[in-house]
């Protein structure tokens, strides 16, 4: 596939989609919808991919919904963006209830880790898209903002229920209600950021992440663990449990615990099958 | 309305609710209960208050139940204040689901944020009042406690529920089983409150903070999110985004998204409408 | 009742129990899964046992299932170990749902606080136990992987459920998708533990938060209330503040209700009976 909006790349083992508008701060369009969820597919289905990377180029992640996009909408007084009930389920990716068949709640179905890397200015449905990913990592200089209750939007796409999952609903209220910008350093303390890293160590830092990920753990067990997480958030803690008991024995019976077992006894680096 | 133990003021767009027995650190009786709510119904009603600020006069914030009327109960053997079957949700206010109109529970049905100016000790009662708040700011000299178990009593009005859904269900039991104090910071690091602030800036502060929503946040968008946040409590993922997708046309046909992206747009200080 | 793979012993109302395999970091046996609840038990129905602590013997905390136990596994192609589905409420313990029910999740049965104290590595299935504790302890040089994901592994006995709720489900991901190490610090931090303390430190810290529970809270507000958490994170807001009520009327009716505004009021050292 040939990407207009962003970019594509895959080595040793690490797909890397940049989002790719930088003069624009790689403001979101629906043409960039439409190429993330194709990158996104195309590393679900890659064998060769253990891990994916999202990111943006030059000094923004992503400024949100692209303003001409916003100001189109505004003058004609309708959202004239397509509505969320296209299936948002990718072609391959993890069996999880229809939660994550909505447009842009998809990210949790590619059976892959998605690491953001926030390398800028993150606001609005940019930030949204950030919140999908599995594990977020900002430079310190990055900034945040949920940007809707400025511009006389609501909570779009589920962020009304993500925010407090990640962060308690405290801070989602403060950083709904007063749209206010927050630094990269308030952002690691309340937990919407894992990771910091100094801007020019940021994508270093990331891949040495997603090295460890893609050399040293199971796919298979990314894949089933990765289901189990995004199901349990609306389960009961005996639902969990018996999701776990009944995913089990097929882990004991599998190849990449026969290795991972064996490569710790043999103190060696892990050759993992995936199977 | 005239007050005895709470002041109400308002100016400049935000309300300010102070809790007004200083000799007793405003502890809590059924007279602050009825102003309180009076003073809320009032805020949430009048189209020229956007902000409401909750603080307590003098020393302290609220030191939770009067002692009196705990040594009254304690020796009449039984629970002498009114059951909490009453309704608590307020006339004009957010429609939410039942958990919101019992009795102390009501201060999410008010559409407007409502923020916390914890000025010093905030215990039991005075915790839970603090806890229904929507942003927490706290002099760094504050001290909490749930009080609760030091005094033979339960997890009263929510808290137990609350807590978890605030700073997680482990640092919940920690503050629900021990009843120790914990001091600001510590409130801080646990998402407990915030924001902090040295005790002779609190209230510049939280001014600023209310004057920033006042003028530059809409109205219209923190009445929508504020209801989406407390009702995505209850909710799934799914339900959450559809109902964020069901508010968008509303969102883009309103005079504060016009204003929203025009002042954005003009680069000037939004003059929000509410509509 | 002779502990081999455990010490058990109480001493002014505190329970200590330590894993005590100490040449094997304490890693988990079927053995110490029986002597385990067998000293739960006996702590649970002990009058004079007001605190349980749990810890480890030697340098470590728990390494995990014991590696000669998985090898057998792997050998054999199968889980070799007892199913789940045994019950794993205690006699005497607290009514809870099934969840608590189930193989290693009884801990929230204990009618009584369980502190971690965490004196070294902290892994796989030795996480999961002190995740089940009520209120974790940490030394300053312990260290913390969920570990099963670099075995092949998946997300065992109900921590695809219980990290999130401890941490949020983003940390969560980090933690069981990489399976990284991470030190006391950051576990403290994003909330895994609950205190940190010097290695040196640990154990006197830790007892002298037993002794403050054991000496000036309520047992029986402990036990209501250890219940009321537990049971709120399946409840609706609505749920949570009806049991609260339902339990009013007994507390106000208590011996340490009594007891615990009488100590306050003669300012003097608290007597609860527990009743």
């Amino acid at each position: 596939m040939d990407y207009t909006e962003i970019s594509y790349a895959v080595a040793d083992g690490i797909a890397t989609v940049t989002l790719n508008r930088p003069d624009k701060l790689n403001a979101w369009t629906r043409v960039m919808e439409g190429e993330v969820r194709a990158a996104m597919t195309a590393a679900a289905n890659d064998e060769a991919v253990r891990v994916v990377v999202l990111t943006g180029a030059g000094r923004g992640f992503c400024a949100g919904a692209d303003m001409n996009l916003l100001a189109d909408t505004s003058a004609a007084g309708a959202d004239t963006r397509p509505q969320d009930h296209a299936p948002g389920a990718i072609a391959g990716g993890l069996d999880l209830p229809p939660d994550f068949s909505l447009r842009y709640a998809y990210f949790p179905t590619v059976p892959k880790p998605i690491i953001a890397a926030i390398n800028g200015p993150c606001a609005g449905l940019g930030l949204i898209m950030a919140l999908y990913c599995d594990v977020r990592f900002a430079a310190t200089d990055a900034v945040f903002t949920t940007a809707f209750a400025r511009r006389g939007l609501i909570a779009e796409h589920g962020i009304s229920w993500l925010l407090p999952a990640l962060v308690g609903h405290a801070n989602a209220l403060d950083l709904l209600l007063s749209a206010r910008k927050l630094n990269a350093g308030e952002a690691h303390r309340i937990g919407l950021v894992n990771h910091l890293a100094a801007a020019d160590a940021l994508i270093d830092q990331v891949m040495a992440y997603a090295r460890d990920l893609a050399d040293n753990v199971s796919p298979r067990s990314i894949r089933v663990m990765k289901r189990q997480v995004y199901r349990a958030v609306q389960q009961s803690l005996e639902d969990a449990i018996l999701i776990g008991n009944a995913e089990m024995p097929g882990s004991f019976a599998s190849e990449d615990f026969r290795e991972g077992v064996a490569h710790f006894v043999e103190k060696r680096p892990a050759r993992f099958s995936g199977r």
